[in-house]
């Protein structure tokens, strides 16, 4: 599905510039204290989730590891559990010890995302997610947030950057800045349809000067059969996109014979909206998810050494030596 | 205090790939209709927090806005309300449509952690409050992370790559991989304290192997005047750090001629576990939060159309016109 | 204000057919034994309100009472206090033994509306509020409902008999139904304009079709200085008004040279959304209330023997002889 | 069972003064225009609960809808679901506009008392209920209350309006008054046997001067087999009647000889006192209910116009046209 | 106040039978290796409350300490603080070594009954409160639970074993056996008033067979100005005693012409339920509690050694060396 | 398993000296009066729990009741319900009457005590509990604390009395104050080794001076196959014991050849932290219990006269005659 190679690791992680620093006086201690032992490292999370970040770990591990190293993994977008180790490293410590932050922070944040797309996905019960919530993270990042949406299940995401991360085409409607730019809905969406390549669906946000069921009937009646759908995005000060309001426009639709426009739900939408819309039987075709998974927390993971040169050891509050975990897989 | 120089807008931004695709299918259409007009944008925040991003949003924009365009902007670092219009745009749409994405995601990442940073200092009361959160957020934006930490008002972060953002030294002590590697604490403090500048502060992880206050007398008495703290890191399997350990090690250190050692206390602290330890009175000398700060969501902000043409317009749901904000300065 | 004589009692009250049928069998066993001691009655509430139903209650004792016979009342609309002595009657029991029924129902029913209107009055804190109930209630009580929400403070009633008991003119706008069959609600108030009063208020319902802000500018351009007011009814299926509706809608208004048209707000208010809209500077000019008004529990009120032919009595669990209470004032 | 002639609409009724006053306004505009479609209007309860009221709504449509209207109804006392239709009206829309207040109105408070007296009916799991809330109502709509209760499944009422138009007999003891003016128990309940009716039954109420316990054994031994039940009453000052109290009476009962009285609680009841005395085996014979039904708030009735002259129209928020309901039946 | 001969250790506590046997293995181990250092220990309370048990604590250290040895105490009845140090001593450690077990279980039982009773005397407000709880400990202990209650503030106890040791008088009624043997209560308060000490005040318990307010009549008459008090003690089967109770009985005493008659109040009595007697004016002459204090948990204490042979010392978690105490005296 | 000849009266008991006074009162007035029927009391708990004491209350019985008095009572152990009748006592009421308190405290004392002791039994699955608690009660009172925990389910006792009330030995390990005195928990474990009867098996408290995991492998490694277990007694100060730490412990001391040496695990120890052990697998082998028992409150008990000279009788709020209860057995 992705193309690896845009996980490859920048210059900046490699060089250790983003690494903690203490990271970076053991190295210096021990390359001058000439100490440099085979460890184990075990790598786990402090809660349960998808696991998402490791096919960028591993490209790292591979950039930096001498030959003789091994690692093991659980795979991408597989469910782990609290404290389950999700990565093993068994190499030469000076060799990967000023990595670690990159690693737990990659598995960190897009596990993180991961898990709250499944979440969004789960309460759909088979209705498509597509992902929003660029606009909630850094620009530098962003692309790696689509990435972990579409790992946790999402159908869809929305920049260039993060559709060529995961090998899919972005999905998008046009602003509100462009109706009020021409000025009308049925006229905006019009100019859409004129210019923008015919492969690009034709989906019309309806909510930008007129009650929405009033303008869903006027682009549906301008588009005819090339209107793909009607996006309802009512903003707070109007109370939101509600279950009825969904029910009430297909019923207006399918009464006037545009049964074929569908109708994609946006808006402050997570797992406990989007169970509403199910319960109330809203015949919802998509929902558009953005903070639910932007906002997600990273998950924490923490790397402890294990063996020393074969011997089991632990820092306190840790059971010295491997736990094994048939979950893994060797991926070095 | 910061180098702005370091806030300039990366290639992937100033070429829209991290922008939402409705943007740059809106650009399209204005262009292939020759739609081009002033517009005024306000830009406001979803929850009350401290504004950051702005330093990076001001650079973006210096370098995409034509001549005649003006912005005004809250200053960085400064305290916002919910809804305040925190940035205002006037400049040709077709400028800087594409931006708004980017523009929006620095604002929410940064501020969000800002603001979450500025509870911990607050909740601190003076005591510093060093940020170690690197190792939860992806590599790629882990320096913007420390920036907003320092921001909102942490005195210390970890990485060399943050701490250049923000022209300070990096903190950090050793890691515990370090001590398993060396196989005891004295002798892992001694040759830190060989072979490291001697202007990195000499702070001793008392908690790998022995009962930390058992520990901290050995690395006192180790290195005696040129120790400048110890750093308490209880594991949650050993019951985390309380309170009456850091009055207990205080106590002993004292006792015994070391009063001029300090505690670092870290692990899974925040604002509550901070006023713990200050309600309780334990002579805590600085603070290591990482959680608590990269964890903390992003502060969504919305971006409004308010003026085409120096007419106020606005979109369902929204006040047409200028929102009048005596705390915004011009900025472009 | 009120007309007392709206107020007198029914045949069907005086014969008993509304009274507990255990009042008619002790009247029936006390003729029948002779017994006819003068009693004094002491009537207490269940709960903190305010009283309504004494100028009903009144003119029932005044139609059977005997000569000689005293009564003393807290005065209609005042606050009573929980079991504090409203009523007390001190007459020969046989003429009064069969109206404890209505006389305490009267006070139960119609002190719950009161002390629900008082606190929607409460919450708006100087903005009109204007009863809408009658369509909760039975049609045979519902102009005591308006009379009792008058008492409790409202400014305005919607039903003629309401009215006509409360001395004012009733209030109304016109149905959606009308809306809908005329097609368009600028065609229905202007079908109002021509035909009505001229003395009754133009307030345009603005939800039927359309969007309310659209809808209220359309019925401001065409009634233009006559348009007294709109009013905001959004169903629950829009998300019911908002705070941030009232704003726009008047923002809107004012933009647009009508600064004089009002806002009035329904469906759904209580205190708890009226302090609402208040807290969030909605500039509302009048709130309509129903179901938090007219949904009212009774306050129960209670009937107690203190005195028989002057001495002190009670049954077991009420203190014997009379309670003093100053707020008391002779009636009879 | 009951009489429906009680039920027929009274002169201000069809009159529409208790009409809201746009309803009349609508009339007027609609006749100036000579506007008057045949109109389906559709009415639905805002929560579930058992039906009331549609007998007395069906005859005041039976005294003004011309000849060719058609209405649909679910039957008195069944079951309704939150906005199920329960009534469907097809007709001349000026020939009822003004009595839409007056129907939603009776359904209202009708259902709303009907739907509380089932929940302390199906809490007392068989055990029969006695309404006795009369006192708690206005005594203009005190028989409709009792209708309701009976409806609703409780087995006797209190007043003569009431039981007349339920056809049952009105059930009812001695107050407490009768017994102060006698000064005794069990002289009251004497004189009560010799002079009312051997047709209605003797109740005792055994809380005035003395201990329930003894009271009840001292009447039942002065009027032997005569004498039907006890009525337990104790007031909240003595801590309410509970349900080791009604076990000890029946237990005392028993060993004197006197199985054959039953035993009869009242004071405070609702479903969830109902249920405390069944769980714990109290051997209660009925259950005097009164704050608990008469309290009950209407549950809100909405009536939508749904078609006009054949063709589906909605306001906005509603799905224009019918909505199947196979519970309605035809009534007119 | 008190013959403190009473509170002497017995043999069983001074030959170690109920000590911890680790503390009797620490002895002789002491003993066998000839170690016996003098030791200063710190004795501190779990939480806040009174002090109880000190003076006996305090007789069994000086029985056993030798001369040399020192104590300070916080004296007994006075406010503690959680962790507060309660009890000082200074002595070889062979001396007093295993008396450990009782000295902390004296304590910690006697202090968490008098803190518990000063809870009761707290909410009192100066009416005062007789202990009643022997019943509900074992009786080789009563005597120690009845001196607690009265050093936490009550002023009367129920056994002799308690009074002596506590130099009052025992407190009493008669028992609902007594009442139930002579077959009435009259009858029995007179038999109590012919038979006893005419110092021993005469309190009738009124709710053995009839109401309790008609029952306090009776006594009353029967016994005249030589009636001390009723006490009313209703069963929970009866609702309890209710505020509402002792003011009707109060009146109906008043109006009676006994208002030299006390009311003394018991049955599950405890702070709230005195707070919602004093709340509610109740004119309550006195509190009967049992279980609020004798179910009282210990308030547990720790002794730790502080110091050996003059040097500050502690166990890992406690701080080593004196914490000084302004509130300790001297007293050995 | 006991030896009953420990639980007779005392002499203090059966002189009446711990009785309440009124039921002194009692007896003077019943000998006064010649009054002294058979009576049969039924005596019944407050809550559910496991009855303790009896066997106590027997013995008392036994020495005070004449020849044809009789006895019936649940057996020892077993458990009880709210209100079920737990003995029953028919005799000549001066016999026993002053005896009342003693046997309620003796029953309530011992029955709370052992149903603590059963919750936390229970909670641990059959992995033993050891009770500790003697230092939370008063020494006079401890030994049957101690028997009441054997009667709940404990397997262990630390004091000697307790322990030969119940015929087991007691168990016990060695303080911290040793090692302090010692200064050195391997030298203290070493001189315990050397003097103490090998009978006595060798526990290790491990957590006086350093990390717990550090010092059960110092002091296994000291004793080898000698060393029964290590006890690990974490203070709160140092964040408790954790299940992760008993895990971690267990395996370092199975990686070190040392599987043999048990774990028992103390400090604050109750049901809810015994299933947290449980939940989270933590390898216990013995769990010390002390306040989690010695703090359970009493189960209050109540004896009520339910038949005088074979007639059925009872106070108000209690059911005269005797309650039948298959689980009595006859005891005298």
């Amino acid at each position: 599905m992705r193309k690896k190679t845009h996980l490859s690791p920048s210059e900046a992680i490699l060089s250790g510039q983003n690494a903690d620093v203490y990271l970076l006086h053991a190295r210096r201690i021990l390359e001058s204290e000439g100490i440099n032992p085979r460890v184990t490292i075990e790598v786990f999370p402090s809660r349960d989730g998808i696991l998402c970040g490791m096919e960028e770990s591993k490209q790292l591990l591979q950039a930096v590891l001498p030959a003789g190293s091994e690692a093991w993994a659980i795979p991408e977008g597989d469910s782990m559990e609290e404290r389950e180790v999700a990565l093993r490293i068994s190499a030469p410590y000076q060799s990967f010890c000023i990595h670690e932050t990159a690693i737990l922070g990659t598995l960190a944040q897009e596990s993180g995302w991961a898990t709250a797309a499944r979440a969004s996905v789960s309460a759909a019960e088979g209705v498509p997610v597509i992902h929003f919530g660029a606009r909630h993270v850094h620009p530098d990042v962003s692309a790696r947030l689509e990435y972990a949406a579409v790992v946790g299940g999402c159908t869809g995401c929305a920049t260039p950057a993060g559709a060529a991360l995961t090998g899919i085409a972005p999905s998008g409607t046009i602003p509100h800045a462009l109706i009020l730019c021409i000025g009308d809905t049925v006229e905006a969406i019009r100019a859409f349809d004129r210019h923008l390549d015919p492969e690009i669906k034709r989906i019309a946000l309806v909510d930008t000067f007129k009650d929405e069921a009033e303008e869903s009937l006027r682009v549906a009646r301008a588009l005819g059969k090339r209107l793909w759908a009607v996006r309802l995005d009512t903003p707070t000060e109007r109370g939101r996109v509600t279950p009825e309001l969904v029910r009430e426009v297909r019923a207006r639709l399918d009464q006037a014979g545009f049964a074929h426009v569908r109708i994609v739900v946006s808006g402050g939408i997570d797992p406990a909206r989007i169970a509403l819309f199910r319960n109330r039987s809203a015949p919802v075709d998509a929902f558009g998810v953005g903070s639910a998974i932007s906002s997600a927390p990273p998950i924490d993971f923490t790397a402890d050494i294990k063996e020393i040169e074969g011997r089991p050891i632990a820092k306190r509050g840790r059971i010295p030596g491997i736990t094994p975990n048939p979950n893994l897989q060797r991926i070095l």
